[in-house]
């Protein structure tokens, strides 16, 4: 009773992903000690992200304008877009590969069972923008799972629609990976997949 | 440019222990999801954290009136004092131990390199609590490290100026241990300390 603002930080620091009990009492003591600027810097980060970031009109990345660091850099080509399942793996895409064109963001995958349809993931929107703005290429960046490739499908559908050519990532073996250790369906793409030398 | 609050949410992430730039991106996109009650709750648990929890005035461990709940309790008795290094520490001895006394919390340990002296663990608190309420045992629960042991003299000398008796935590094999896997110095000290059946 004593120590309800203690109790209520560990139980709100469990909230973070991969964080349980043991830790959060950690990251709490932690934040405690000394002056405590960094409680009060991570509450003032948190609260000012929660009210300030919001999605991009045309891309539905996260961002604080009306449009995106990256819709509007006039060093960034409309002519390609590429479709990612969230904010993280567009921020993957873009720390790993020198893509310059635009992304559209569908915050999800399609999943019937949790109420996840075309509607949440924007995808009338999507078909809008490629409407307005004809694009030459739509490269499909879902992830390879059984919900990912739905929701690929769903998006080729609506790309070939507004007359763009459609790709997709390729899979196979991962760089630095061993033949021997890699699954089976994955050996599988990646023989069927095969490249001329 | 366009993303400082989401940039300054990953670094302050950053803050917490253990966590590094890949596992606090993960946090911000998980905390910037749906309607962000986690965000906003753990802002709002910090900041009031920062703000309200205090060092009790008797013992200096954490909490908000002016003396902790276990220094207030009707149920614990002030006859043995158990000195621990910091919360986190009186934390596991409580939820470990059916320890019913009082602590001391000295909130480090001695360090001279690092500034840590006397004076920043309260042991002159320490000395004016065991004046005043004499004791008839102290408990020192300090690590088994190199700054723990000299901290443990230290306070065992003012300990033994106030009259009480003065005990320290048993060093040994740790329960479930194999012999064979325990180092030479806590063999040592589990042979030396061997007690009759």
């Amino acid at each position: 009773m004593n120590n309800d603002a203690l109790e209520e930080l560990i139980e709100s620091l469990k909230l973070l992903p991969g964080v349980g009990r043991k830790t959060a009492q950690r990251m709490a003591f932690a934040l405690l000690e000394g002056e405590r600027l960094s409680a009060r810097r991570l509450s003032r980060a948190l609260q000012a992200a929660a009210e300030r970031i919001r999605r991009c009109s045309r891309c539905r990345n996260y961002c604080e304008a009306d449009l995106c660091a990256i819709c509007t850099s006039p060093q960034r080509s409309a002519e390609t877009l590429c479709v990612v399942e969230n904010p993280a793996d567009l921020h993957a895409l873009e720390q790993a590969t020198g893509y310059r064109g635009h992304y559209f963001v569908l915050h999800g995958r399609l999943s019937p069972l949790d109420g996840v349809g075309p509607a949440e993931l924007g995808l009338a929107q999507l078909a809008d923008l490629l409407a307005d703005n004809p694009v030459s290429e739509v490269v499909i960046a879902t992830n390879p799972t059984v919900e990912g490739e739905a929701t690929a499908h769903f998006v080729a559908e609506i790309a070939q629609a507004g007359g763009a050519q459609v790709t997709r990532l390729a899979h196979g073996i991962p760089v630095g990976g061993e033949l021997e250790y890699v699954d089976r369906q994955t050996l599988a793409h990646a023989f069927g997949g095969r490249l001329k030398l």
